[in-house]
Order: C-alpha cells, then structure tokens, then sequence
C-alpha cells in the first residue's frame, strides 16, 4: 500500500453481525475542502480510553489474532455472546477512530477564515482522526501558538475540557470541592494541576502505592489508595478536610462509587445535629464518566436518601453551557498547554503499530501511565 | 396503666449502644397547648414503610421476645452487628413513632384560628402520632370536610403527596410519562387513579400475577410482572408506547434500577438514527424512594451514558416547590380524598396490640395489600 497524494491510509474498527470485530487500514481519497474547510495532515493523535471503546468495543482481545501484512495489518477478535446486543447499533459498519488530534493545515478552502490557516498546526476534534489527511470545518480547528509541536497539541480537547468540565460542574452544582478516581491518570495529574491552581480541594483515589506516588510528586494533597486497609477513613477523613460532596468516577464497575457516598454521608453527619432516619440533608453526587471496570455498579446504602449516581460526558456538558462559554475553556487549554495541560506519552506509534498485538496488549489495558500517540503520517 | 385526662400513652421506639431494640408505650403529659397550637386526641395513624424505618429500624425482628403486661406491652429484638453504623445518630433515645395521622380536635389555643378547629377533625402531619394526643400547630393540621371520619383521614400526606409529587417531578424534569414499581401498594393504587384522571402514561412492574390483577380491575393499562419469562420484553413494549423516561421505585435493592433504565435506553434507541457508542443521548432517571429490599442496587450498565439513579424524599421535594405549590396539592388531596386518595386497611389496632409479636409479623413484612392503622385511643 502506498501513500500518494490524492489518498491516505484510515484505520476502521468494523464489528460484523456475525461476532467479529475486525481492524484494519483502508486507503480513503483525500477530500477536496469546502470553502470553510482545510485539510490537515494529522501527526498525532492520542489513545484515549474513550477511543479503545469505539476501537475494540465488546471484543475480548484475548483472543485477537492478526493477519494481513506489515503494511496493511489486520486484527480479528470475537465478540462474546452476551455482548452483542450491546454492539446491534454499529454492526456491520466500518467506522473510522479517534476522537482528536493535531497536525498541519495542507490545503485549504475559498474563505479568508480557511486561508489563514495554511501551513498553521492546529488541534482538532470530531472523530477519526486515525487517518493520515483530515478534511473539517475550520470551527473544529484550533489554530496553537507558534512553537507548539503536533504532539503538543494533540490532547486539547479530551482531557483538559473533562478536567474543566468537573470543576466547572463542581461550581454550577453548588460543590465546592471534588473528588477523582483513577486519579493518578493523564486526566487526574491535569485535574490536579487545575485544582491547586484554583484553589480547590480534590481528594484524589489511586489503586495502588505506585500512583499515590505519582500524585504525591506532582503537589497532590489528599490521595487515598483503595487498597489499603484503612482506606474508607483516610477517604472520611480527605472528605471531613475538604466537604466534597461531589465525585468524578472513571472506574464505574464494583463498589467504589457506593464507597465514596458512605464516605460522603459520614463526614456529613459528624457535623449534623438532628437524627434523621434519612440520612443527612447534604446532597452528595457521583458522575461516573468512564469505565475502567465495566462490572455492574454496586450501590450499599449506607447513604442516606439525598445522593445521586449516573453518567456524565464531556459534549453534552458543552453542550448545555452554550459556545460562548465552551471557548472561554478552550481558550485555558490553549494559554497553559505546556503547564496545565500537558500530557504525558509512553509511545508514539504509526497506524501500521497500532494494529501490532503487542501495542494493543499494551494500551488495551487502559493502564495508569501507559499513554499511546498516533502519527499516522510516520512510516509504518 | 390507667389513661386520665392530664396524660397519655405514646409508642417509643429504642435502640441501646448494647445493640438492643426495645419497643414500649410510655406516659406522657398532654402539654398546654400555646397560643397557635391545639391539641387533638389522636383516632387513626397509618404504619407506612416509612414509619416501620424509624420503628424497628436495623432491627433483626425474627428475633423479637415478648416481655412487659398485656397493658404495657414490651417488644425488644436484637439489631445485627453490622448493622448498628448506621443506627449511630439514634442511639440511647427514646423516639415518638409516626409520621401521619388524623384526629378531633379536644382544646385550643387562645388565638382565633386555633379556636375555629375547636371539635373538628383533623388530619395531621409532624411524627410521633402513635400517641394518644397530641399537641401541635395549627399550620400542621388540615381540616377535613365535615363527614371524614379520622380513619378515612388518616392518610392524607405522605402517600397522596408521594404520589402528587412523581407526576409533578414529572412535569417539572420535562418527562412525559412515568414507571412505578411495588406499584400494586395503596401509594401505587393511588398513582393509578392520579395517572388515569390527569390522562399520564405509567407503566406499573409488580412481583406477582395476583398484584397484577389489583391494578387491572382499577383499570390500569400497563402493567409487567417483573417474574414473568417476557419481563424485559413486556417492559420494553410499555416504555416505547408511553415514552416513559422516568421511574420511581420503592424497591431500591437488586437489579430492577438498572432494568428499567435498560428497557428506557431499548426503547430510546428504536427511534434513534445515528449510532452512538455512548447510547441515545436521552436522559433516563430512576428515583428510589424506598427500599422494600434493602441489599445492594446493582446497576449492569447497558444503558449508555445519559442517566441517573438517586434518592427521592417528600420532604426536600416540597421544601424545594414551597409553601404555596404544596399547598396546592393538599388541596387537591382533600378535595377527592374519598376517591383519587382513597386509602385501604386490613387491620385497625390499639397501641397495645401494634406491639404484639403476631401483628409485628404481619405489618412487619411491608407486604401489598397488608396495611395497618393504629387507633391509639381504641381500648388495648
């Protein structure tokens, strides 16, 4: 397969009817822009959790067999049973990845807005962004500032407006303080940053004394290891210190969330007055917004009544709180790129890479501190 | 234990640091009513679900003893180990049971409006009304209409207003009809004929056949029995043609939640066009307000990302719709409380006889169609 100038190579996730999941890379033709359009060569893109969900789906890749060559790579795995029902939306459909990305404007429409980006690296988000030429609108298009590499670009969108998104929630909903799962994650360290930076108190929950580590380096101050033994009172007492009453939970499955709510509810009764056989009043919170664990989630009520639990995602946020203020975020993301919003990479991989078992072995893991880049522009 | 004019029985519920639940009638003086107070000679008290929390609290009531006279009944049980975290904040205190009742009302005040309810009866809310007066505001009775007898009375707050308040949730989220479980209860009755008259789709779930056949024969027009083979189907069927996105359960425990939100997320996704890894971006609630099972909720995730599952209480729900809206709707509570509010009793018994072990047994059970008032002055 080679690279002309008229096509370039896309990687498809593609889940056929019969239990399947297949990847692979097709050569697509390179769009001609539309006047408020440009084409931009991607150079880099990350693997977000939120990706491996589009890229592998219900497949268990255990058993992933790959086939096909060295420069059109294929990757087969099956698809258990009882996970298809899951799947019947996307069967049978070849879907490009990647939600966002960065590289250089190529080629570019009519309109003065397109031509000015010419030559410029900018961010970008709007999916499949695992494809080596990407044609969008120039409103999906943010133009970095001079000296800023693709690379450094390539995590504008997901991580640092999730991050912005919890804290921004945290103060419309009346919270003033937070906690996070996983939290030692690209996404926990950005959250960290925002929160010492703002002044807001963040009780961060790692898995293990390795991650407590990394958050303790980066200035963290209540970091609480799920698997200690004195775990749910180091978390009753980050709560007391805090009055978090709001969570951010990327981990989902078991009992953790439940956890985090007793927690809550203890620390608000240490300063309750009246009995009440409901629980205090203080409303306490869980977004669950990723999914680390896909177990079912186990809720002990050991809370009271006043709690929710339940799904938070970052473009229906945006959504809700409009353009004007969404850019306002965009416009941080863009101002402390290299401080704030730095992410961390362990592999810069070509497409040809990403479809190596090795690679997915790896980054399927959704492992703390094993963070994947794409260039699909480098040579396989 | 003799009953003068100057005292009165009143029913205490105990939990001793010990571990220990003691249950007893005591005699209280009948206070001097204050200038905006009355105090009423207390006829019927309904024991809801949530009086029995406050009642036997954690308590294991398979192991209740007997003790104390025929007139001065004792009944103690012993509350599980684990258990007693929970019952921290009502330890060592004696506590009046009883969130409802109704009344006449025996001497008042000295200001005018305590003076007009003078002999008239009343229906009251406020707690501890498993005693044989009681003194209170008179912002916190309601008059009924002249020929309710207190037992017809007994019931006007908590299920009317329960009820009142999940088709006003409902309109005030922006759903369009409504999921109930346990839904055969008085509560779930009354929602029936709340929902048939106001023309709003419900989609009742019931344990068993003969609950089902309740709620056909007043004319209930969904209904699924959640230990039927076809459930899931059933369901899903009932949410596509009532467009039902929020439900209210008083089960709490198991996997029922998250069913519900699966068959809501089935139901979204008929109509939906585009395919989304995140599921439809339709929001569906679930509000548990009971817990007919008290293990955990166990949420299996199969329905995307745009939900919530959280606590429901009447209280906080009128607090946050003020003094002017509630009163709105006990208004409509009185006004058809022979019809749409109608509640149904099996057995009407004297404090004494509330505390004998093979009454506790029945009522103890919450089971549908079992329902208990408390007559405090009936002869024990």
């Amino acid at each position: 397969m080679s690279v002309d100038h008229k096509t370039g190579l896309q990687l498809r996730s593609l889940i056929k009817n019969s239990g399947e999941l297949e990847l692979s890379l097709v050569q697509i033709p390179i769009p001609e822009p539309g006047p408020d359009e440009v084409v931009v060569r991607v150079e880099a893109s990350p693997i977000n959790p939120s990706d491996l969900g589009l890229l592998v789906g219900a497949a268990d890749m255990s058993t992933a067999k790959a086939s096909g060559t060295k420069e059109a790579p294929v990757v087969t795995a099956k698809v258990p049973e009882a996970a298809m029902k899951a799947m019947a939306g996307r069967l049978d459909e070849s879907m490009p990845v990647g939600n966002e990305g960065a590289g250089v404007v190529i080629k570019t429409g009519s309109s003065d807005a397109a031509k000015a980006l010419m030559g410029k690296t900018v961010a970008m988000i709007g999916g499949a962004m695992y494809s080596q030429y990407r044609c969008l609108k120039v409103a999906e298009c943010l133009p970095l500032p001079p000296g800023t590499t693709p690379a450094e670009g390539a995590s504008c969108f997901v991580n640092p407006l999730t991050a912005l998104g919890m804290t921004e929630t945290m103060r419309r909903k009346g919270h003033k303080a937070l906690v996070h799962t996983a939290a030692a994650s690209n996404l926990g360290q950005m959250l960290n940053r925002i929160c010492l930076k703002d002044g807001i108190g963040l009780v961060n929950i790692v898995r293990s004394p390795q991650q407590a580590d990394i958050l303790r380096k980066i200035g963290a101050k209540h970091i609480c290891d799920s698997t200690a033994a004195t775990f749910m009172d180091d978390l009753t007492d980050a709560l007391v210190e805090t009055g978090a009453t709001l969570a951010f939970d990327a981990i989902g499955g078991g009992k953790l969330a439940g956890q985090i709510l007793t927690g809550m509810e203890i620390a608000a009764n240490k300063t309750a007055k009246v009995y009440s056989r409901y629980g205090s009043s203080v409303h306490k919170q869980v977004y669950i917004y990723g999914s680390l664990d896909p177990g079912p989630v186990i809720l002990n009520r050991a809370f009271g009544m006043a709690w929710g639990v339940g799904g938070w995602l970052l473009f229906p946020f945006l959504q809700k709180i409009g353009p004007a203020e969404g850019a306002k975020l965009r416009q941080r993301v863009v101002d402390e790129l290299k401080t704030t919003f730095a992410s961390h990479y362990t592999q810069m991989v070509s497409l040809q890479e990403a479809l190596q078992l090795n690679h997915i072995a790896v980054y399927g893991k959704r492992a703390t501190g094993e963070k994947y880049l794409i260039n699909p522009n480098k040579a396989g």
